[in-house]
């Protein structure tokens, strides 16, 4: 069995009110590219495909036309779930009709039990869940963390298990040892919320969606694929991409690279600078820029004379402070 | 052919903000009941499945458990379009893998000229559209009213006739003549946003959805179905059901009624009167309630004694009047 792994697309999210729609598709078109290439056998989306629970209709229509071309007209199995931002009934939607050209969206608990055998293989898909819900699932009123909640759902799983076949979990959680990148000073996940990685063992391959760093995560058979894009300031440093998993004797990863149209870029320089063609023409005035600014001093219309030049600021910070004003002092 | 001809659905329409999801089920199982009983070919649903463009997810689940049950479970085909209050791209979702089982629900202009041929019959499957879409797909600027898109639609429409086959029509718009219902003054419908009945002529029957009155039109080859439920105070006493067509030499028609789990009903007596079990007794209290009131006096507390006994009021009018207040009264 050989898979690709991706997760966390959340189609429509806005960086700082810039649209990403384009650059998400450009992103989305070359995992199918990567796909052809790597000959994989199916295509796993561990949640979050949406950014919102009611998505806008551009959103929609990029995922429903992707959707189209990867399974029916390229005829890749398709095994998603879906995340904490997805609206597990509204995706629902025309799932009974999709299994029917292998592509299953499960979007509820009580579907993840059973497995669906794909070649050699057993793909349980687990949606995100709350654990209220596994709470009146099992009809245990000590289900109170998600860690008690995997616990019996892994049992529950395990009774299904194919010893002549491989088991894949497809899932959307914190998982206890991962880090978080929302900030820029990282923090170890723990806590309520987390699920401890070995109660994963029993799968020869856990493909995790939720943490948006494909890094974050560095447990033999458990991984995260982080998202296609990068969201936000803090993730500037990251790779993204997505995993060609190879299921032999043991796991074999490997990480394909995508290439954004615009990617994210700190600069530090001065106002002057910034306004030099000899200075520009050096960068990709077309990325996210976070600046830097080296003056100290009030600069009139300053965003206006840089969103000419520069588009796709993120923000502007001084980088040595500013010139203070004496109280009761009027700007120009 | 034999077919079953439903429109306007509006699942999660609301009545003076009472909720009627479970009506809307009560009343959709039972066509189905009678397309089995009825022994049918197909389905047609001319229109606003839904009330909104973003309908709730109670809606959503609604509508999804009834398809999945007529065409997955019961193997109907069904053929239907978007109405006005449908969003076309939230509707398309799914539709390319719902055709593998003959479920075809079309959102589309530019998909309405290929005709789904069934048997013996061509159905064209127009949704609703704005007379500015037909201007863009026509490339024609001098399309301004939806009669003129219309006589566009048709004539391409006309160009994939085929004489051997039978030609039907499901499409969701005002027919110059029919009568509109949403007052109690019934008003002819005519205008620019309304299509003449004789363009309809090439086809053997047109379905049609939006006006929720099976009455409204009688042309001979063209019928609205109507809604299954009345809607407002205003369809009191319109037949609700469906039509189920018969496409012979010619076209016969019988209409089948639905039995609404609450209809609606108008008393008038006095306030003593709907406070007394020996009145109120003969009466089906759960229906949706216009009271009319024949006392004048100020009735402290009145709603909410009535609502003890009636649980569905629409509202409460005065027969006779009131009794007139003196300026500076002050109520007890």
């Amino acid at each position: 069995m050989r898979f690709l792994h991706t997760a966390d697309w959340h189609i429509g999210k806005k960086l700082q009110g810039y649209d990403r729609i384009k650059e998400q598709e450009h992103v989305l078109t070359q995992i199918l590219a990567i796909a052809k290439e790597e000959n994989v056998d199916a295509i796993v989306i561990a949640g979050d495909l949406y950014d919102r629970s009611v998505p806008s209709v551009d959103a929609i229509e990029v995922f429903n036309q992707l959707m189209v071309e990867w399974n029916l007209r390229e005829g890749f199995p398709i095994f998603a779930i879906s995340g904490n931002h997805d609206s597990g009934i509204r995706l629902s939607t025309g799932t009974p009709w999709f299994s029917q050209s292998d592509y299953y969206l499960q979007t509820r608990l009580a579907e993840a039990f059973q497995p669906i055998i794909f070649k050699d293989t057993q793909f349980f898909l687990l949606p995100y869940f709350e654990p209220i819900s596994a709470r009146i699932y099992f009809e245990d009123e000590q289900i109170r963390t998600i860690q008690q909640a995997m616990e019996k759902v892994i049992e529950k799983m395990k009774t299904q298990f194919d010893s002549t076949k491989k088991q894949v979990l497809v899932s959307h959680f914190f998982v206890t040892g991962s880090m978080k990148s929302d900030s820029e000073t990282k923090i170890e996940v723990g806590g309520l919320d987390a699920v401890p990685g070995d109660l994963l063992e029993p799968f020869d391959y856990v493909a995790l969606g939720h943490l948006h760093n494909q890094a974050a995560l560095n447990q033999k058979n458990a991984r995260y694929s982080g998202s296609p894009l990068k969201f936000s300031l803090s993730e500037i440093n990251q790779k993204k991409g997505v995993w060609i998993v190879d299921l032999e004797e043991d796991v074999s990863l490997n990480f394909r690279e995508l290439t954004p149209l615009y990617d994210i870029e700190e600069i530090t320089a001065s106002f002057k600078e910034l306004l030099n063609p000899d200075f520009y023409q050096t960068i990709n005035r077309e990325n996210y820029l976070q600046i830097y600014l080296e003056d100290r001093t009030i600069i009139p219309n300053m965003m206006n004379q840089l969103r000419k030049i520069y588009p796709r600021i993120l923000g502007v910070e001084r980088s040595n402070g500013r010139v203070e004003l004496k109280q009761g002092k009027q700007k120009r």
